[in-house]
Protein backbone atom coordinates (compact mmCIF):
# COMPACT_ATOMS: atom_id res chain seq x y z
CA UNK A 1 0.00 0.00 0.00
CA UNK A 2 1.63 3.40 -1.09
CA UNK A 3 -0.27 5.93 -0.20
CA UNK A 4 1.43 8.98 -2.17
CA UNK A 5 -0.32 6.80 -5.10
CA UNK A 6 -3.05 8.59 -3.92
CA UNK A 7 -2.11 11.74 -2.37
CA UNK A 8 0.46 13.43 -4.66
CA UNK A 9 1.10 16.06 -1.56
CA UNK A 10 2.21 12.99 -0.07
CA UNK A 11 6.46 14.22 0.37
CA UNK A 12 4.47 17.54 1.19
CA UNK A 13 3.15 16.10 4.38
CA UNK A 14 5.50 16.16 7.35
CA UNK A 15 6.06 12.52 8.88
CA UNK A 16 3.74 12.74 12.04
CA UNK A 17 1.31 13.70 9.87
CA UNK A 18 2.00 10.71 7.29
CA UNK A 19 2.05 8.16 10.82
CA UNK A 20 -1.42 9.27 11.78
CA UNK A 21 -2.79 9.04 7.99
CA UNK A 22 -1.09 5.57 7.37
CA UNK A 23 -1.93 4.18 11.08
CA UNK A 24 -5.10 5.02 11.10
CA UNK A 25 -6.01 3.29 7.80
CA UNK A 26 -7.49 0.44 7.51
CA UNK A 27 -7.89 -2.51 4.29
CA UNK A 28 -11.36 -3.23 3.51
CA UNK A 29 -12.43 -6.33 0.63
CA UNK A 30 -16.59 -5.88 -0.48
CA UNK A 31 -18.47 -8.15 -2.68
CA UNK A 32 -20.33 -6.46 -5.69
CA UNK A 33 -23.62 -5.01 -4.51
CA UNK A 34 -22.40 -3.85 -0.82
CA UNK A 35 -23.70 -0.72 0.36
CA UNK A 36 -20.83 1.10 1.90
CA UNK A 37 -22.01 4.43 2.93
CA UNK A 38 -25.38 5.84 2.99
CA UNK A 39 -26.50 9.29 2.66
CA UNK A 40 -25.36 12.50 5.38
CA UNK A 41 -25.75 10.36 8.79
CA UNK A 42 -22.92 8.31 8.10
CA UNK A 43 -19.95 8.91 8.28
CA UNK A 44 -17.11 6.03 6.65
CA UNK A 45 -14.44 8.16 6.27
CA UNK A 46 -11.96 8.60 3.10
CA UNK A 47 -11.71 5.98 0.61
CA UNK A 48 -8.85 4.95 -1.75
CA UNK A 49 -10.13 2.28 -4.11
CA UNK A 50 -7.19 0.09 -4.58
CA UNK A 51 -8.80 -2.22 -7.12
CA UNK A 52 -12.95 -3.04 -8.27
CA UNK A 53 -15.69 -0.62 -9.32
CA UNK A 54 -17.84 1.82 -6.79
CA UNK A 55 -20.63 3.73 -7.73
CA UNK A 56 -21.64 7.12 -5.56
CA UNK A 57 -25.54 8.45 -6.25
CA UNK A 58 -28.00 10.33 -4.71
CA UNK A 59 -30.91 8.75 -3.59
CA UNK A 60 -34.42 10.40 -3.68
CA UNK A 61 -37.32 9.87 -0.97
CA UNK A 62 -38.80 7.69 -3.48
CA UNK A 63 -36.35 5.24 -4.07
CA UNK A 64 -34.90 6.91 -7.08
CA UNK A 65 -31.20 7.16 -7.73
CA UNK A 66 -28.70 8.82 -10.13
CA UNK A 67 -25.25 8.30 -10.22
CA UNK A 68 -22.72 11.14 -9.87
CA UNK A 69 -19.80 9.57 -10.49
CA UNK A 70 -18.07 6.40 -10.43
CA UNK A 71 -15.29 4.97 -8.40
CA UNK A 72 -12.02 3.19 -10.02
CA UNK A 73 -8.52 1.78 -9.30
CA UNK A 74 -6.71 4.48 -7.61
CA UNK A 75 -9.82 7.25 -7.36
CA UNK A 76 -10.24 8.55 -3.88
CA UNK A 77 -13.52 9.71 -2.20
CA UNK A 78 -14.26 12.30 0.02
CA UNK A 79 -17.71 12.63 -0.02
CA UNK A 80 -18.06 9.91 2.24
CA UNK A 81 -16.05 11.92 4.33
CA UNK A 82 -18.53 14.52 4.19
CA UNK A 83 -19.39 15.22 7.52
CA UNK A 84 -15.70 15.96 8.34
CA UNK A 85 -16.82 19.62 6.20
CA UNK A 86 -18.53 22.09 8.55
CA UNK A 87 -22.14 22.71 7.38
CA UNK A 88 -22.16 20.60 4.95
CA UNK A 89 -24.86 17.15 3.88
CA UNK A 90 -24.58 15.01 1.27
CA UNK A 91 -27.07 12.42 0.92
CA UNK A 92 -25.15 10.48 -1.41
CA UNK A 93 -24.55 6.70 -1.23
CA UNK A 94 -21.85 4.75 -2.22
CA UNK A 95 -21.83 1.13 -3.43
CA UNK A 96 -19.56 -1.58 -4.81
CA UNK A 97 -20.50 -2.22 -8.49
CA UNK A 98 -17.94 -4.76 -8.35
CA UNK A 99 -15.84 -7.30 -5.55
CA UNK A 100 -13.69 -4.15 -4.72
CA UNK A 101 -10.90 -3.69 -2.30
CA UNK A 102 -10.47 -0.29 -0.28
CA UNK A 103 -8.35 1.37 2.24
CA UNK A 104 -10.83 3.83 4.27
CA UNK A 105 -9.19 6.68 6.97
CA UNK A 106 -11.14 7.44 9.29
CA UNK A 107 -13.02 10.89 9.06
CA UNK A 108 -11.74 12.02 12.23
CA UNK A 109 -8.12 11.48 11.93
CA UNK A 110 -8.36 13.11 8.78
CA UNK A 111 -10.02 16.16 9.87
CA UNK A 112 -7.50 16.46 11.94
CA UNK A 113 -4.59 16.16 10.04
CA UNK A 114 -6.20 18.57 7.58
CA UNK A 115 -6.67 21.04 10.05
CA UNK A 116 -2.58 21.83 10.81
CA UNK A 117 -1.67 20.59 7.45
CA UNK A 118 -2.24 23.56 4.06
CA UNK A 119 -0.68 20.70 1.75
CA UNK A 120 -3.46 18.56 2.66
CA UNK A 121 -6.51 21.03 3.22
CA UNK A 122 -5.08 22.19 -0.44
CA UNK A 123 -5.25 18.81 -1.81
CA UNK A 124 -8.56 18.19 -0.50
CA UNK A 125 -9.85 21.34 -1.92
CA UNK A 126 -8.49 20.15 -5.57
CA UNK A 127 -10.77 17.02 -4.79
CA UNK A 128 -13.99 18.47 -4.04
CA UNK A 129 -13.38 21.18 -6.64
CA UNK A 130 -13.25 18.27 -9.02
CA UNK A 131 -16.00 16.30 -7.92
CA UNK A 132 -18.21 19.80 -7.58
CA UNK A 133 -17.48 20.40 -11.46
CA UNK A 134 -18.53 16.77 -11.98
CA UNK A 135 -21.96 17.62 -10.81
CA UNK A 136 -22.14 21.06 -12.13
CA UNK A 137 -21.64 19.13 -15.24
CA UNK A 138 -24.17 16.13 -14.45
CA UNK A 139 -26.55 18.88 -13.93
CA UNK A 140 -26.27 20.74 -17.10
CA UNK A 141 -27.10 17.44 -18.60
CA UNK A 142 -29.70 16.61 -16.45
CA UNK A 143 -31.28 19.92 -17.36
CA UNK A 144 -30.57 20.66 -20.74
CA UNK A 145 -29.71 17.31 -22.16
CA UNK A 146 -32.58 14.74 -23.57
CA UNK A 147 -32.55 10.91 -22.26
CA UNK A 148 -31.51 9.87 -25.81
CA UNK A 149 -28.01 11.73 -25.35
CA UNK A 150 -27.53 10.76 -21.96
CA UNK A 151 -28.61 7.16 -22.32
CA UNK A 152 -25.89 7.04 -25.59
CA UNK A 153 -23.43 8.58 -23.46
CA UNK A 154 -24.02 6.27 -20.65
CA UNK A 155 -24.09 3.17 -22.97
CA UNK A 156 -20.62 4.43 -24.18
CA UNK A 157 -19.09 4.44 -20.87
CA UNK A 158 -20.31 1.24 -19.65
CA UNK A 159 -18.81 -0.48 -22.87
CA UNK A 160 -15.46 1.09 -21.75
CA UNK A 161 -15.69 0.35 -18.48
CA UNK A 162 -16.21 -3.36 -19.13
CA UNK A 163 -14.37 -3.90 -22.20
CA UNK A 164 -16.96 -5.28 -23.81
CA UNK A 165 -20.13 -4.26 -26.53
CA UNK A 166 -22.41 -6.38 -24.55
CA UNK A 167 -23.49 -4.98 -21.38
CA UNK A 168 -25.31 -7.18 -19.03
CA UNK A 169 -27.41 -4.61 -17.56
CA UNK A 170 -30.79 -4.54 -16.48
CA UNK A 171 -33.09 -1.67 -17.62
CA UNK A 172 -34.22 -1.13 -14.17
CA UNK A 173 -30.28 -0.75 -12.98
CA UNK A 174 -29.75 1.81 -16.17
CA UNK A 175 -32.61 3.61 -14.73
CA UNK A 176 -31.84 4.20 -11.59
CA UNK A 177 -27.73 5.50 -12.87
CA UNK A 178 -29.90 8.33 -15.34
CA UNK A 179 -32.13 9.34 -12.77
CA UNK A 180 -35.29 7.61 -14.71
CA UNK A 181 -37.91 5.15 -14.83
CA UNK A 182 -37.00 1.52 -16.03
CA UNK A 183 -40.05 1.91 -18.19
CA UNK A 184 -38.67 5.32 -20.02
CA UNK A 185 -35.16 3.24 -20.73
CA UNK A 186 -37.15 0.37 -22.53
CA UNK A 187 -39.00 2.79 -24.59
CA UNK A 188 -35.37 4.43 -25.10
CA UNK A 189 -33.89 1.47 -25.81
CA UNK A 190 -36.86 0.23 -28.46
CA UNK A 191 -36.13 3.26 -30.17
CA UNK A 192 -32.39 3.26 -30.32
CA UNK A 193 -32.77 -0.75 -31.57
CA UNK A 194 -35.29 0.58 -33.96
CA UNK A 195 -32.14 3.22 -35.33
CA UNK A 196 -30.12 0.19 -35.06
CA UNK A 197 -27.87 1.68 -32.20
CA UNK A 198 -28.08 -1.60 -30.19
CA UNK A 199 -29.36 -4.90 -30.30
CA UNK A 200 -31.33 -5.72 -26.97
CA UNK A 201 -32.10 -9.93 -25.52
CA UNK A 202 -32.73 -10.61 -22.81
CA UNK A 203 -30.28 -8.95 -20.34
CA UNK A 204 -27.93 -7.23 -22.10
CA UNK A 205 -27.93 -4.51 -24.46
CA UNK A 206 -25.55 -4.53 -27.47
CA UNK A 207 -23.92 -1.78 -28.91
CA UNK A 208 -23.91 -2.19 -33.03
CA UNK A 209 -23.51 0.92 -33.59
CA UNK A 210 -20.47 2.74 -31.94
CA UNK A 211 -20.04 5.76 -34.02
CA UNK A 212 -23.92 6.46 -34.27
CA UNK A 213 -24.13 6.33 -30.39
CA UNK A 214 -21.59 8.61 -30.03
CA UNK A 215 -22.87 11.24 -32.33
CA UNK A 216 -26.11 10.71 -30.36
CA UNK A 217 -24.12 11.07 -27.24
CA UNK A 218 -22.27 14.37 -28.56
CA UNK A 219 -25.14 16.03 -30.40
CA UNK B 1 -13.90 47.41 5.82
CA UNK B 2 -13.64 44.85 7.99
CA UNK B 3 -12.37 40.80 6.88
CA UNK B 4 -13.83 39.10 9.82
CA UNK B 5 -16.92 39.80 8.93
CA UNK B 6 -16.56 37.56 6.33
CA UNK B 7 -13.67 35.18 7.05
CA UNK B 8 -13.95 33.49 10.47
CA UNK B 9 -10.75 32.57 10.53
CA UNK B 10 -9.12 35.79 10.26
CA UNK B 11 -7.42 35.92 13.82
CA UNK B 12 -5.89 32.60 12.78
CA UNK B 13 -3.92 34.01 9.95
CA UNK B 14 -0.41 35.56 10.36
CA UNK B 15 0.13 39.12 9.95
CA UNK B 16 1.49 38.74 6.97
CA UNK B 17 -1.04 36.68 5.58
CA UNK B 18 -3.88 39.12 6.37
CA UNK B 19 -1.33 41.97 5.00
CA UNK B 20 -1.54 40.21 1.37
CA UNK B 21 -5.22 39.51 1.68
CA UNK B 22 -6.24 43.11 2.54
CA UNK B 23 -3.43 44.73 0.06
CA UNK B 24 -5.04 42.84 -2.64
CA UNK B 25 -8.16 43.73 -2.39
CA UNK B 26 -10.17 46.27 -4.08
CA UNK B 27 -13.96 47.81 -3.87
CA UNK B 28 -16.30 47.70 -6.51
CA UNK B 29 -19.59 49.22 -6.81
CA UNK B 30 -22.08 47.83 -9.35
CA UNK B 31 -25.34 48.61 -10.93
CA UNK B 32 -28.22 46.10 -10.91
CA UNK B 33 -27.39 44.08 -14.38
CA UNK B 34 -23.70 43.83 -14.58
CA UNK B 35 -22.40 40.24 -15.34
CA UNK B 36 -19.75 40.24 -12.90
CA UNK B 37 -18.12 36.81 -14.27
CA UNK B 38 -18.94 34.56 -16.70
CA UNK B 39 -17.78 31.16 -16.99
CA UNK B 40 -14.81 29.12 -16.40
CA UNK B 41 -12.45 31.34 -18.92
CA UNK B 42 -13.26 34.50 -16.61
CA UNK B 43 -11.19 34.54 -12.97
CA UNK B 44 -12.43 37.36 -11.24
CA UNK B 45 -11.65 36.11 -7.73
CA UNK B 46 -12.83 36.19 -4.42
CA UNK B 47 -16.12 38.41 -3.42
CA UNK B 48 -17.06 39.15 -0.59
CA UNK B 49 -20.91 41.07 -0.69
CA UNK B 50 -21.21 44.68 1.38
CA UNK B 51 -24.36 45.38 -0.02
CA UNK B 52 -26.80 44.38 -2.55
CA UNK B 53 -27.92 41.36 -4.38
CA UNK B 54 -25.84 38.74 -6.90
CA UNK B 55 -26.94 35.82 -8.23
CA UNK B 56 -24.55 32.71 -9.61
CA UNK B 57 -26.22 30.79 -12.17
CA UNK B 58 -25.27 28.11 -14.95
CA UNK B 59 -25.82 28.92 -18.66
CA UNK B 60 -26.58 26.12 -21.21
CA UNK B 61 -24.94 26.70 -24.96
CA UNK B 62 -28.66 27.55 -26.07
CA UNK B 63 -28.61 30.65 -23.45
CA UNK B 64 -30.94 28.93 -20.88
CA UNK B 65 -30.39 29.61 -17.27
CA UNK B 66 -30.72 28.59 -14.22
CA UNK B 67 -30.17 30.27 -10.97
CA UNK B 68 -27.87 27.71 -8.21
CA UNK B 69 -27.94 30.31 -5.38
CA UNK B 70 -28.33 33.96 -4.14
CA UNK B 71 -25.24 36.04 -2.71
CA UNK B 72 -26.33 38.80 -0.02
CA UNK B 73 -25.05 40.86 2.14
CA UNK B 74 -21.72 39.34 3.83
CA UNK B 75 -22.08 36.55 1.70
CA UNK B 76 -18.46 35.27 -0.40
CA UNK B 77 -18.56 33.79 -3.39
CA UNK B 78 -15.85 31.35 -4.19
CA UNK B 79 -16.67 30.10 -7.91
CA UNK B 80 -15.84 32.94 -8.83
CA UNK B 81 -12.09 32.56 -8.29
CA UNK B 82 -12.55 28.58 -9.10
CA UNK B 83 -9.89 29.26 -11.50
CA UNK B 84 -7.13 28.89 -8.83
CA UNK B 85 -8.77 25.17 -8.22
CA UNK B 86 -6.70 23.07 -10.06
CA UNK B 87 -8.14 20.61 -12.76
CA UNK B 88 -11.56 22.46 -11.91
CA UNK B 89 -13.73 24.05 -14.62
CA UNK B 90 -17.14 25.68 -13.57
CA UNK B 91 -19.52 27.34 -15.94
CA UNK B 92 -20.73 29.69 -13.32
CA UNK B 93 -22.23 33.46 -14.43
CA UNK B 94 -22.39 35.72 -11.68
CA UNK B 95 -24.82 38.87 -12.06
CA UNK B 96 -25.44 41.43 -9.88
CA UNK B 97 -29.77 41.36 -8.77
CA UNK B 98 -29.51 44.96 -7.23
CA UNK B 99 -26.86 47.92 -7.31
CA UNK B 100 -24.50 45.86 -4.96
CA UNK B 101 -21.00 46.82 -3.54
CA UNK B 102 -18.75 44.33 -3.10
CA UNK B 103 -15.10 43.31 -2.25
CA UNK B 104 -12.99 41.29 -4.42
CA UNK B 105 -9.18 39.74 -3.78
CA UNK B 106 -7.80 38.87 -6.67
CA UNK B 107 -8.19 34.69 -7.35
CA UNK B 108 -3.96 34.53 -7.58
CA UNK B 109 -3.36 36.43 -4.11
CA UNK B 110 -6.12 34.01 -2.67
CA UNK B 111 -4.40 31.11 -4.19
CA UNK B 112 -0.77 32.30 -2.98
CA UNK B 113 -2.49 32.47 0.64
CA UNK B 114 -4.32 29.87 0.81
CA UNK B 115 -1.48 27.43 -0.26
CA UNK B 116 0.57 27.96 2.58
CA UNK B 117 -2.25 28.86 5.37
CA UNK B 118 -3.97 25.97 6.89
CA UNK B 119 -6.93 27.73 8.52
CA UNK B 120 -7.01 29.36 5.09
CA UNK B 121 -7.46 26.26 3.44
CA UNK B 122 -9.58 24.31 5.38
CA UNK B 123 -11.84 27.65 5.50
CA UNK B 124 -12.15 27.76 2.09
CA UNK B 125 -12.96 23.77 2.09
CA UNK B 126 -16.09 24.37 4.14
CA UNK B 127 -17.19 26.98 1.82
CA UNK B 128 -17.03 24.60 -1.35
CA UNK B 129 -18.38 22.17 0.82
CA UNK B 130 -21.25 24.25 1.71
CA UNK B 131 -22.12 25.49 -2.06
CA UNK B 132 -21.43 21.67 -3.29
CA UNK B 133 -24.23 20.72 -1.13
CA UNK B 134 -26.61 23.55 -2.13
CA UNK B 135 -25.90 22.18 -6.05
CA UNK B 136 -26.65 18.50 -4.35
CA UNK B 137 -30.03 20.06 -3.14
CA UNK B 138 -30.80 21.55 -6.47
CA UNK B 139 -29.87 18.39 -8.42
CA UNK B 140 -32.94 16.71 -6.60
CA UNK B 141 -34.81 19.23 -6.84
CA UNK B 142 -34.67 19.10 -10.35
CA UNK B 143 -34.46 15.83 -10.48
CA UNK B 144 -37.48 14.59 -8.73
CA UNK B 145 -39.68 17.95 -7.41
CA UNK B 146 -42.38 19.01 -10.00
CA UNK B 147 -42.38 22.43 -11.26
CA UNK B 148 -44.95 23.70 -9.05
CA UNK B 149 -43.14 23.12 -6.13
CA UNK B 150 -40.04 24.76 -7.34
CA UNK B 151 -42.10 27.73 -8.44
CA UNK B 152 -43.95 28.15 -5.13
CA UNK B 153 -40.82 27.75 -3.35
CA UNK B 154 -38.97 30.46 -5.61
CA UNK B 155 -41.65 32.87 -5.36
CA UNK B 156 -41.58 32.49 -1.50
CA UNK B 157 -37.86 33.10 -1.90
CA UNK B 158 -38.40 36.29 -3.99
CA UNK B 159 -40.91 37.45 -1.62
CA UNK B 160 -38.77 36.99 1.83
CA UNK B 161 -35.80 38.71 -0.48
CA UNK B 162 -38.23 41.71 -1.39
CA UNK B 163 -39.93 42.24 2.29
CA UNK B 164 -43.39 42.25 -0.20
CA UNK B 165 -46.02 39.79 -1.23
CA UNK B 166 -45.97 41.61 -4.46
CA UNK B 167 -43.29 40.53 -6.76
CA UNK B 168 -42.10 42.55 -9.91
CA UNK B 169 -40.84 39.88 -11.80
CA UNK B 170 -40.99 38.28 -15.40
CA UNK B 171 -42.45 35.34 -16.59
CA UNK B 172 -38.84 35.08 -18.14
CA UNK B 173 -36.97 36.10 -15.64
CA UNK B 174 -38.61 33.24 -13.55
CA UNK B 175 -38.07 30.89 -15.82
CA UNK B 176 -34.39 31.83 -15.68
CA UNK B 177 -34.34 31.03 -11.74
CA UNK B 178 -35.78 27.88 -12.48
CA UNK B 179 -33.86 26.79 -15.95
CA UNK B 180 -37.14 26.72 -17.67
CA UNK B 181 -38.98 28.68 -20.58
CA UNK B 182 -41.05 31.40 -20.13
CA UNK B 183 -44.45 29.72 -21.10
CA UNK B 184 -43.88 26.65 -19.28
CA UNK B 185 -43.99 29.68 -16.50
CA UNK B 186 -47.03 31.53 -17.50
CA UNK B 187 -48.89 28.29 -18.00
CA UNK B 188 -47.94 27.02 -14.11
CA UNK B 189 -48.47 30.70 -12.94
CA UNK B 190 -51.94 30.75 -14.35
CA UNK B 191 -52.64 26.98 -12.71
CA UNK B 192 -51.23 29.13 -9.62
CA UNK B 193 -54.05 32.23 -10.34
CA UNK B 194 -56.99 29.10 -10.85
CA UNK B 195 -56.20 27.66 -7.40
CA UNK B 196 -56.59 31.26 -5.57
CA UNK B 197 -52.52 30.84 -4.60
CA UNK B 198 -51.22 34.12 -6.43
CA UNK B 199 -52.76 36.92 -8.36
CA UNK B 200 -51.19 37.85 -12.21
CA UNK B 201 -51.44 41.26 -13.19
CA UNK B 202 -49.30 42.79 -16.50
CA UNK B 203 -45.51 42.47 -14.54
CA UNK B 204 -46.30 41.45 -11.16
CA UNK B 205 -47.22 38.71 -9.47
CA UNK B 206 -49.13 38.96 -6.14
CA UNK B 207 -48.52 35.78 -3.68
CA UNK B 208 -52.56 35.83 -2.09
CA UNK B 209 -51.93 32.74 -0.22
CA UNK B 210 -48.86 32.37 1.51
CA UNK B 211 -49.71 29.00 3.36
CA UNK B 212 -50.67 27.47 0.58
CA UNK B 213 -47.90 27.74 -1.69
CA UNK B 214 -45.68 27.00 1.43
CA UNK B 215 -47.51 23.45 1.76
CA UNK B 216 -47.24 23.12 -2.25
CA UNK B 217 -43.75 23.89 -1.59
CA UNK B 218 -42.92 21.38 1.04
CA UNK B 219 -45.27 18.12 -0.31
Amino acid sequence: MNFSHYFPVWDQLTADDQDQLTGAAVCRRVKKGTLLHSGAMDCLGFLMIQSGQLRAYILSDEGREITIYRLLERDVCLLSASCMMNGSQFDVAVEAEKDSTLWIIPSETYRRVMARSAPLANYTNGLMAGRFSDVMWLMEQVMWKGLDQRLAAFLLEEAALEGSDTLEITHEKTGNHLGTAREVVTRMLRYFQSEELVRLRRGTVELTNIPGLRKLAEK
